[in-house]
């Protein structure tokens, strides 16, 4: 996935509390709805530990809608109360970026 | 780990080739070496299909030694020959980030 810097990524890195039920259809759910928002340019995740998703998007204003989103929100308070012992959100501007490919 | 923005960091994405050999030990110093640079506050690591890599950097010069630094430069020459069947860096600047600790 390669893009035209500059614009935006949320780095969303978390730890999983050990309430595993409900979690991976939301996770699925709210990639899908994600994915319908204006501004969304991508998504890559991976979980051992600790898991890392990030998204990329067109600005400032995409993210915030989707952090606003009704479904996400709700997801969002799920997750505080029942799936994550902590996480932390990062917003950043990409402002370089580059490619190998074999 | 909790950094105060505004801060820098290395977004690495890969798809790893089936060649391990010798992989695991140089990621291993290579994170050790990144902790010793000058600028370096922190690294984050996951795989699953994909790997996702963030170090965290207090400025773009920080990150510029640490590309150019001789051990790390060989491991990188490695790695696109041997490790990895693709991979991408991207360079962020983070603006805002906040966090939730159950």
């Amino acid at each position: 996935m390669m893009m035209k810097a500059p614009y935006y990524a949320v780095i969303f890195t978390s730890v999983k509390t050990d309430a595993t039920e409900g979690y991976d259809e939301k996770a699925e759910l709210m990639e899908k709805l994600a994915k319908e928002q204006e501004g969304f340019l991508g998504v890559e995740s991976a979980r051992n530990e600790i898991g890392i998703t990030v998204s990329y998007w067109r600005d400032l204003e995409s993210i915030k809608k989707w952090k606003q989103q009704t479904d996400h929100w709700e997801a969002q308070q799920k997750g505080r109360t029942t799936w994550y012992k902590k996480y932390t959100v990062r917003i950043a501007l990409i402002e370089r970026e580059y490619s190998f490919e074999n």
